[in-house]
């Protein structure tokens, strides 16, 4: 059978010319008589592919030398401790809370400290970001959290928080080497992979070096210090080493097709084929004001509960796969991260074309 | 190239007729049109993976109605944490230290309470188990754990330790599947699955259920509650969907070749091999007390550093890979998991034999 146009949220499509190398490796990794999965972490054959992943996704984003990648597991749910584990100094933290994923790391963070919401667009149901250019950080805040894009209210941040000199810290998951960032604008970048580059089971943290804390106290647990993790070359213990060796396999075709750059055009013209058809179509609308519409997740409704499942029913019975939206927002949602094809965005326009006429 | 005989002692060898079915499946898992690292957790199609795995190993142990299986990343680094964490309430925690693992599990244990070391057998680098069966087990100990199988030191219990009515934890990751054992006289048996089981970046926990405390303290990440992942069915958040997967194959497979008592017959004959040989050569010897030698793990010396290394070297040259023993024991480690076949070890055993005649 062939494949098919999957829009879930994450885990997500990978580039097929990327599982098909991995499939074609899977046995006997160039000839090492091995696979992947298989490997001592400690040997020079998985060193080098853990070496060129770091390597490739420095080169891909840009990531200056004051910055050291980490791989870690526990995916962004584990992240919303350590962050806070990790950079507590006065214990004040402020978060911007613009949808689920901010509001639960923000909720987490209460764990380790006091926690400001110092902006929301809770009002409107996360289906905007609030002013960010002037917010009341406080004095003491040991950093600024944003999730840059919200995958279940499908809002991203046209322009970074004003910080006022305190460290940002950003959850890309969602938006992960989606389109170039200045890395150096933050303290903390961390997305967990399973979105837009690999499998499930890794988060990638890029973190400058002097927020990496070796004293700690003595209740984080050792797994949880990014010390740990930066002092052993993301190998203190056995690493997620098939979910590295396959994001670095993504990494290496992102470069191929030209690195950042030429994937937010890609994303950019995806995303407008679905937009347009959003903002003209009479049955379908859009739930996120335009000026920060996500190019990754769209969520759109008809306004009619019975009718967004019928909708959804009738994407799945032409192939289309993983359509339903968030309860929280409803109605349906897109995720078209970077391995969605044109193909796959255009064929779901079409098909949402003829629904529309077939049911006006 | 053909396939090595790989003695890892982690990530380590897979059976090849589960790397097939794997490869097979990569792209498009039984006509659904995509590869399982693609598919939405909350899928249908992936929970069935994930319910058939957890049934498989079920039945594989006969693990009791009252206890849960649960699927964690961090492996058995975080797994020291969140024992403490989660069993604590008197703050008293007895060790059993018996090598590398265990002693660093104490070490972990330590940021939660009072850590009494038990029993230990390091006055003689951990070449034997001690007497377990009359302990000093502390009144107030929220627990007693060991290490079941000591990877790098190559020591396996030969009977369980009297508790004296406290819980029992036991660390069996270098051990896991490889024989029946009696759920119902342990509280928690955990395992990273990366040594006996599939590829790394998930352990697996199965506990009783009384044990599970929804109700710690604050400052414990919610992560690392057994609860957050007890109450979600594993999917609190993304798993690490693709472990999963690949161990669910192979509980099949371990099924269809007659389950752990058959496994366990193999795994006797194997190491019977390999310490048939050393008992009988004068050029090797093993370094562990025979009534406590682990059937996984077999570590063995010349009794000179640079021949054991002109040994590895020749090892490696011959097709046998991962055969340098840890640095604390130093020599050779042949580990020798479910899925390294007889021949394998056979071959081994012939080529040191030969390796020894050739340098009397």
């Amino acid at each position: 059978m062939a494949r098919v146009f999957n829009f879930s949220a994450g885990p997500a499509m990978m580039p097929l010319p990327v599982l098909e190398e991995i499939q074609a490796e899977l046995i006997d990794y160039k000839g090492s008589g091995m696979s992947v999965m298989e490997m001592s972490h400690r040997s020079k054959v998985y060193q080098q592919i853990i070496d060129e992943a770091e390597a490739d996704i420095r080169e891909l984003m840009g990531i200056p030398d004051n910055y050291k990648v980490l791989f870690v597991q526990g995916g962004a749910t584990l992240e919303f401790a350590m962050i806070p584990m990790n950079l507590r100094k006065n214990g004040v933290f402020d978060y911007i809370v613009t949808g689920t994923w901010s509001k639960k790391a923000a909720s987490e963070a209460k764990k380790y400290g006091k926690v400001n919401v110092i902006a929301t667009s809770e009002d409107r149901n996360y289906s905007y970001v609030p002013d960010v250019s002037d917010l009341p950080i406080d004095d003491d805040a040991d950093y600024v959290y944003i999730c840059e894009n919200e995958t279940i209210h499908g809002t991203t941040y046209k322009e970074l928080p004003n910080t006022k000199g305190k460290i940002l810290v950003a959850d890309q998951s969602s938006m992960f080497l989606s389109k170039p960032v200045d890395v150096s604008k933050y303290g903390i970048i961390y997305g967990g992979v399973q979105k837009n580059v690999g499998p499930a089971g890794l988060a990638i943290v890029i973190i400058r070096e002097d927020l990496i804390n070796p004293e700690l106290d003595k209740s984080v647990p050792t797994y949880c210090s990014f010390a740990t993790h930066s002092e052993n070359g993301s190998m203190y213990n056995t690493p997620n080493c098939w979910a590295i060796y396959c994001c670095g396999k993504v990494f290496k075709y992102l470069k191929k097709l030209g690195g950042l750059e030429a994937m937010n055009k890609i994303n950019q013209e995806k995303a407008a084929i679905l937009y347009d058809f959003l903002d003209n179509s009479k049955m379908f609308k859009g739930t996120v004001d335009k000026e920060y519409r996500s190019l990754m997740n769209v969520p759109f409704v008809t306004g009619d509960a019975d009718t967004d499942a019928a909708v959804v029913a009738a994407t799945k019975a032409a192939g289309f796969d993983n359509l339903k939206g968030h309860r929280s927002v409803g109605g349906l949602r897109a995720s078209i991260y970077n391995a969605m094809p044109k193909e796959g965005v255009q064929a779901l326009v079409d098909f949402l074309k003829k629904y529309e006429e077939e049911h006006k």
